[in-house]
């Protein structure tokens, strides 16, 4: 069997283990730095690089940064009372294209998922709590996706957070259930930020 | 506007640089990266840099290999007086899945595309010729693809075989047209391949 030289053939079987690149569209890549000018290759590879090395936790919201405190946490100005959860990173750039929230943010790392044998100890939970005890925030809005995992690690904070006489809110159902929070249009989360509710 | 840290900004920039890979496609690569283990960052990387280090034409047919000839040059045991003409090195991969052609290949690198500016001159045409005087070919098969550009290449292409007294095919028209050889099923290949036609 007739196959590619051994570099062709790998650089395909790790551009195919990424997520949503399967083997037509790996084989399409390869060929594509393949012949396109050597730096399109070298710059690729040195942000896959420098970006895996520089990149780290913020020490306060948990959100990717290259320094101790990320550019949100570091902005003063920001209304210090107010803390919207998220599931991930990707999510505090959407709601800050909103540009109408001007609270903090806590990035969890993810969702509760039972199934995937994720439970609340590999989210940035105890990180939250010990934030609430030193922050003078009085409402957090769980801002996690509407879905059935987004919704439990909801619920699961929810029951964490009120004992400890802060307001929680959840983001209104205007976000179509079953919908992932990244790929909502700005008109539906705008709805959704403004009609939040207490739980 | 809030935009991430420069290293995961540029990450989905030169993400976004790859064909077929949109803004949030490039998103979502860099953070499966970013969160992926390190080892997983590290290979794709040295994969990147590697192939293209190590990659280089093949002094006879111009597909992509790491030696001189490439491993079906080297392969002695092949038809010498057949010869299939392909755009690109993944056509060559095409056509060896079918596994009952056996003579040998000479790679393009394209098509004619005056669109893009791209005439003979930037194709392997001369070294095609080159091999038409030393090696005992005597029939040149042309596997471009059937799309305008491929047909033109074709044209092209038989106008300066045929006067050189070598028998030149097209592969049949049983591929549909405006199409890609390298979608083709096995099946509609082997038959186009079965039902070339001299030009």
């Amino acid at each position: 069997m007739y196959s590619y030289s051994e570099p062709i053939a790998r650089l395909i079987n790790r551009f195919s283990r990424l997520p949503g690149i399967g083997p037509k569209t790996a084989q399409r890549l390869a060929f594509y730095l393949l012949n396109a000018p050597a730096e399109v290759s070298r710059e690729l590879a040195e942000a896959i690089l420098e970006a895996r090395e520089q990149i780290r936790f913020c020490q306060r919201c948990c959100n990717l940064t290259t320094a101790d405190l990320c550019e949100i946490c570091r902005d003063d100005s920001r209304q210090g009372d107010l803390l919207c959860v998220v599931e991930e990173p990707r999510d505090v750039a959407a709601f800050e294209r909103l540009r109408d929230y001007r609270g903090y943010y806590h990035v969890l790392h993810g969702a509760i998922k039972p199934m995937e044998d994720i439970g609340p100890e590999q989210l940035k939970i105890k990180e939250l709590l010990q934030r609430l005890q030193t922050e003078p925030i009085t409402e957090v809005i769980l801002a996690t996706n509407p879905t059935i995992e987004g919704e439990t690690t909801a619920m699961y904070l929810a029951k964490l957070l009120k004992p400890l006489g802060v307001k929680v809110t959840r983001l209104a159902h205007g976000l179509p259930a079953g919908s992932v929070l990244e790929y909502a249009d700005e008109m539906t989360l705008a709805s959704a930020l403004a009609g939040r509710r207490e739980i």
